[in-house]
């Protein structure tokens, strides 16, 4: 038969239990807390590859300024006279994501997303000297790697772009083969991507190397 | 007097409330868990600002071709016979959190870091024209304004070469005020900043202007 006294005690380890497991999991959600605020101090926001619309346009890309910087060209006008082929400056931009797939593995994954946007030459002398000094930004440019929807793509790299000059397109079409994806095919050092030109992925590709 | 019926109404009581607490407190980790994941899906790390060594030298930064790019101007020695005054290419990088302040307020907070990575200009022809185009990087530079531990310098901006030939060094003396900050305040446009020569910084500061 159960006493008051043993009543008493079996209230006061059940209190006693159910004290400790609710310190337990608040001090593991304090824990949490902590963890989720040192991400955030040390991370910062991606935006999301593009999408599609419904017909198969590619929407602009949005936040790619703040993806992964891998290289810049400068193409002037004055070296291509009367104007050059492309564009001027053109500094690209990989989705990090991808940027982390390619230095983990040296290779350009399906699913791919790299930005050129194209800048004007502004001056041509600064305080450091004659060159080529970065003006306004005018046009903007995707190629993106998928092999199932471009699976006729050679390479499965499609191309595309917003336009030369703003206002940019919010959609582009896929640019012909022979427009974009012929050229890079047989001057591209590295599956269709010049990184010939782009030190940031050559030197994050070493360390794939150095393994 | 506390019967045993009454005790055995409280210890359910008790169990059950404790139950309540420990269910509860386990849904609020779940959803702690979620938010620290979607967190890491959508943002990527992000490299410390360097430090310094306890006789004030700047550590070599790490990790900032993952920062944020804002411009890169070409210098190259054949404009500027028979070198280049400064360097090549050089892109620049502003710390993230700096970007931030800098988009939320067109200015450059106390503590701001910004890399100039040098890289030599490889070929001078390509499938998209004649120009120039990135070789190798070759140097790195740092500039950095603190009010306390620059109180003596030129609006506090302090400026740091950590060599123009790699290996680069690992630390890195303040440069005299002659070497560079007297140029970046002469001619600079916003802060000691060449952000003329810079589109991501003059278009992220127009958000501000919009506002």
């Amino acid at each position: 038969m159960i006493t008051a006294t043993k009543m008493i005690r079996l209230l006061i380890s059940a209190g006693f239990i159910a004290a400790m497991g609710f310190l337990l999991s608040h001090d593991l959600r304090a824990l949490n807390d902590e963890a989720a605020l040192a991400a955030v101090q040390n991370s910062r926001p991606v935006s999301p590859k593009p999408g599609y619309t419904e017909n198969g346009a590619l929407l602009r890309p949005e936040g790619y300024r703040e993806w992964i910087y891998v290289g810049t060209a400068a193409v002037p006008n004055d070296l291509n006279p009367p104007k050059a082929p492309l564009h001027e400056f053109h500094p690209i931009y990989i989705h990090p994501s991808d940027f982390e797939h390619w230095k983990e593995t040296g290779t350009f994954r399906d699913g791919t997303v790299i930005v050129a946007e194209t800048v004007s030459v502004g001056p041509k002398k600064a305080s450091s000297g004659n060159g080529y000094f970065m003006g306004e930004f005018v046009g903007l440019e995707v190629s993106t790697k998928d092999s199932e929807r471009f699976k006729d793509e050679p390479g499965y790299w499609a191309y595309f772009s917003f336009g030369q000059t703003y206002p940019l397109a919010e959609t582009a079409e896929k640019l012909p083969v022979a427009q974009c994806n012929t050229c890079h095919r047989g001057n591209a050092e590295d599956d269709f991507v010049f990184t010939q030109y782009y030190p940031v992925l050559r030197a994050a590709k070493k360390i794939v190397d150095r393994r």
